[in-house]
């Protein structure tokens, strides 16, 4: 059959990870292709993907009885406690087992939680990633999982690389303007952090998301998740490199907390922050960055890159302080060095402070 | 300061294990020599525990400010998915980072809901157990962290190994017998499973829970140690000898299950699923095993070792096909070739039906 992609090397094994356009409609012969004696399958997916794709994808299956699906209400309230354990429940009812196997059918709220059931099933299962938005391109690859708590996005999770990602790059074309958006930045976020090339192909390429030739979509998708599957390998756990993957995300995730998970697209929320970053990095490394060009395929791809002014500054450095990369209440921000070479670096509270007023209400 | 007692070699790093009578009094000070920079402590325990210990080990903190105690009710029924969001909304409050470490000080119930909490708090942060039961001598090595589901025990969880084990067998002094003997029978257990010698030791030596020495005491949870850490690092995520520690288990879980977690201590549960076990291998490998002393040891000690009557066998089958060691709703059983060693085996159904009637029921 295929050819992978790509593969990822983890900690725990090597998984492939395949991109073709169509290859949802055959999802069962690629599950047996790569992974062995799997005893059942449980699918996760939400509401909205399982009205458009969870037909096709169940009729590939000979046998009804060796698949359950579970369907999830669409959006990032999804990533709660208590669906991560009515999952569980329904995963248990329908008697997974060690070498059961859960599929995640979505976006990145599908394959976070339904990956967190699977790296707590039973002290840990196989899953599989078959990504269905752009954003999931980022999130389907390189074993992180989770929900969110009250007190901060993402809190719960743990590292369990899948054990194959399928994604099939037409389930893109039925994604409304703002979910290309969202994912959209991920991608562009990693040509700043670690590929200059990639960056500017990317923004002669890509002026619009309507109409994208599906070749070159797979090509952008290939590259995107090379560099994502590059720093991954390199540092699994983020002890150090991986980091840089949260460029853009420190404030992103503190604006999205401070409105209310789901008022703005992840990926919007990180748009904003990459934009603060960028000028940030010009200050703290007294430099010229010369990103303009990019922000404004940005904003013609539709972008709103400013701080929403409603918005509270003490309230923003509350959450970045409750950020993962913060240690003792100090906040630390991924910064450019040039576009293409990231680092990690602490910032005071006063120049956050300072870059914040006048920005927000 | 000590030498540790043993280390264990585990796939992400080698941990001490210290077993030392009075080392709680100065529980810091082996903090400070073991974990490299924690910027804060999240110290976990239950209500017995800590009205016994807790102002022992929180006086020998130098900084109040840099512990916060999380107390949580005593018994199984702690073990529960609200009583893990409750404390990881706590260690949140607390502003617990990445760097911080959690420590669960006391039984098995402790150590397995703090180390779960810790293995997926912001994806994973270090834990050190501290164990004050006679259980937890085994259930603070090897890693296996979580909590209970209504449908079966421990179903929700992680392999997560703590940073450090520090136990001071002094502690036990204060165990009522109930639980020295629910502690005991996994004593017991690895004797069974992998150290003859030792099991003949331990039926010499001890022959009541009282006025137990504290030099036999430390030497005999060394050596149960040594043969749980042996088999742990031989084979960290079960996927081969590490299931033999599930001798008496897969019966002993059912009745702990049916009976209601907390009826019977796990470690009365286990010796009677050892019985059952032992009689099942003379059976399947048609020899005689000479167990009776042992039995008979165990019974001088208090132990119930019959299967209690009211339970229903189609029950304890369902049950059993949950097990984790089973896949497709077949039973599989650890069973002994010998006394020392220790093997998996498929049993039909209709031989534990057999076995399991006229016992129960
Ligand atoms: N694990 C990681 O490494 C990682 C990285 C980045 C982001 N994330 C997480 O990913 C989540 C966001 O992912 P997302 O943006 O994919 O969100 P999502 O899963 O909520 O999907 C967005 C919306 O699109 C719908 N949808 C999905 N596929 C569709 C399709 N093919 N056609 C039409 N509609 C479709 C969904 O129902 C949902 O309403 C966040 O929770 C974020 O924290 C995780
Ligand atoms: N993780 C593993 O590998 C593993 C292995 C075996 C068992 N377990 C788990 O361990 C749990 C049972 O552990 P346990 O038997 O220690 O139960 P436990 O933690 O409930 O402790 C038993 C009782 O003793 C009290 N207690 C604790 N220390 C005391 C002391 N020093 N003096 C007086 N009272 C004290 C506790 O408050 C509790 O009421 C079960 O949930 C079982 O699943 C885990």
């Amino acid at each position: 059959m295929d050819v992978p992609s790509l593969q990822v090397k983890s900690s725990k094994h090597t998984y492939p990870i395949i991109v073709r356009p169509g290859c949802r409609t055959s999802l069962y012969d690629y599950l047996v292709q790569y992974l062995d004696g799997a005893s059942r399958y449980f699918l996760i997916t939400d509401d909205q993907v399982a009205s458009l794709y969870l037909e096709e994808i169940e009729s590939s299956f000979p046998n009804s009885e060796k698949i359950k699906s579970y369907i999830l209400p669409s959006g990032e309230q999804s990533k709660s406690m208590n669906q991560y354990e009515k999952a569980i429940t329904a995963a248990l009812e329908f008697k997974l087992d060690r070498k059961s196997v859960i599929i995640a059918v979505g976006g990145g709220v599908v394959g976070d939680l339904g990956g967190f059931v699977a790296s707590t099933y039973m002290r840990g299962i196989r899953y599989v990633q078959v990504p269905t938005t752009l954003l999931a391109h980022d999130s389907s690859v390189g074993g992180k999982v989770g929900i969110n708590h009250p007190l901060g996005k993402n809190m719960i999770g743990s590292f369990h690389p899948p054990s194959l990602v399928l994604y099939d790059p037409e389930c893109l074309l039925s994604l409304p303007p703002k979910e290309w958006r969202s994912g959209f930045a991920e991608v562009i976020k990693h040509g700043f952090i670690a590929d200059r090339e990639f960056l500017k192909w990317l923004t002669e390429e890509i002026s619009s998301f309507d109409q994208v030739d599906m070749a070159l979509l797979t090509e952008m998708l290939i590259r995107s998740i090379k560099v994502k599957a590059k720093i991954v390998q390199e540092d699994e756990q983020e002890s150090g490199i991986r980091a840089f993957l949260n460029f853009g995300h420190t404030l992103g995730h503190a604006i999205e907390g401070e409105m209310g998970y789901g008022k703005l697209t992840h990926g919007e929320a990180v748009a904003i922050g990459m934009k603060f970053a960028l000028r940030l990095s010009e200050r703290y490394f007294q430099t010229k960055l010369d990103y303009e060009p990019y922000l404004s395929v940005m904003e013609k791809l539709g972008y709103e890159l400013d701080i929403p002014h409603n918005l509270n500054v003490e309230q923003l450095i509350h959450r970045m302080k409750l950020d993962k990369k913060s240690y003792n209440q100090v906040i630390n921000f991924v910064l450019l060095e040039q576009i293409g070479k990231a680092t990690l670096v602490e910032i005071k509270e006063e120049i956050l402070i300072d870059e914040l007023t006048g920005k927000v209400g």
